[in-house]
């Protein structure tokens, strides 16, 4: 444990992180050996204690955090052409647009496409009108955090679509990057957030045709 | 959610306990359905409550807790003479000569015996002593808690040992039941603890051999 973990962590939190770290080490143990796992933990945890999350929920993002890092990790590890396609769904809060974009992709193409999302400033939780628009057309977004994002995320991703993030919109080079230009949902009423919903499903499977992925349903 | 459930954990503690409840639902799919698994879940909770454990504890023990149920429940389900022998190690406060057992059994017979632990009144941690003293040895407790049985722990297990619990042994009709004349860890300096630990050592390698289980040591 990293002093820094260790100070900032309760008991009971550090215990969570500890059973979350040995998850990923028994799930990437093909690729990553488990310290380079356990480091990764520690940078996310600094790293989302930068994002002034709650100490309750860190161990909690930071096992799904890292373990997007992990998979662009292993992703840009291989280069294998047969991989599936990503895509990286990107905007300022990780709490409605990018979330809903990212559900939708993985709900309709499944593993034809790797998907990753993000915030550059994450906020403290989802869109509630967000999850309540998914929730109407069978998709469960209520155990999603709002989490940052990452270079090794962006590198991993073929695509990398932003959603009103203007300046904060990570650029890198090589990568293709899109702009969905999408309203906020937020403050906005359901019935204007079902348009936005809609709006995403239609983009959601223009791309996948780009990808050359079939919807499941 | 139940509402006792969601009247006593915190949002974050019930995004833990939901992210248990998936993982628990997934590695037992072939067994039990998930509301069955996700009722023992709440039922877990509810025992937990009951010995005065920390909120912020409640759901990494009641995903151990709960795992060792939905074990001892499928064990009870399959009538198969050729599963593995299985064992409970009991004592009062499952933190410290139960808990050696049953991390020495686990340590030198791996899958060859079902192990499991329990206190008919858990207390908050490990001895520490028992902990370091175990850890002399190569083998690690320092993420293990105290926790309780429950009715189907004690009905999947072939030999009950308990360890000074007194009356508040648990009584099964059918069951083998043995006493360990141990003495208690608690409050001893390391060197008496180092006894104890050896003696557990001794005689787990006993039971090994009625079982006819061999050390992988």
């Amino acid at each position: 444990m990293s002093t820094t973990t260790g100070e900032l962590l309760s008991t009971a939190m550090q215990a969570y992180l500890d059973d979350a770290t040995a998850r990923l080490q028994e799930e990437f143990a093909d690729d990553f050996s488990p310290e380079d796992v356990k480091a990764l933990v520690d940078d996310s945890v600094e790293r989302l204690h930068g994002h002034a999350i709650t100490v309750e929920w860190v161990p909690l993002l930071a096992e799904r955090f890292t373990r997007n890092r992990l998979r662009a990790a292993r992703r840009l590890g291989h280069d294998d052409p047969s991989q599936p396609p990503s895509v990286l769904f990107a905007c300022v809060h990780n709490s409605g647009r990018s979330q809903m974009a990212a559900a939708m992709m993985r709900h309709l193409a499944g593993d034809q496409v790797v998907v990753f999302s993000g915030g550059s400033n994450p906020s403290h939780e989802l869109n509630p009108a967000a999850v309540a628009a998914m929730a109407e057309v069978g998709i469960d977004m209520s155990r999603e955090r709002p989490h940052p994002w990452t270079d090794e995320i962006i590198q991993a991703s073929d695509v990398v679509i932003t959603m009103g993030c203007g300046d904060e919109c990570p650029v890198f080079p090589g990568r293709e990057y899109r702009d969905w230009g999408l309203d906020d949902p937020k403050d906005q009423p359901i019935e204007k957030v079902r348009e936005i919903r809609d709006e995403i499903e239609a983009r959601v499977h223009r791309l996948m045709a780009e990808f050359g992925a079939q919807p499941r349903t």
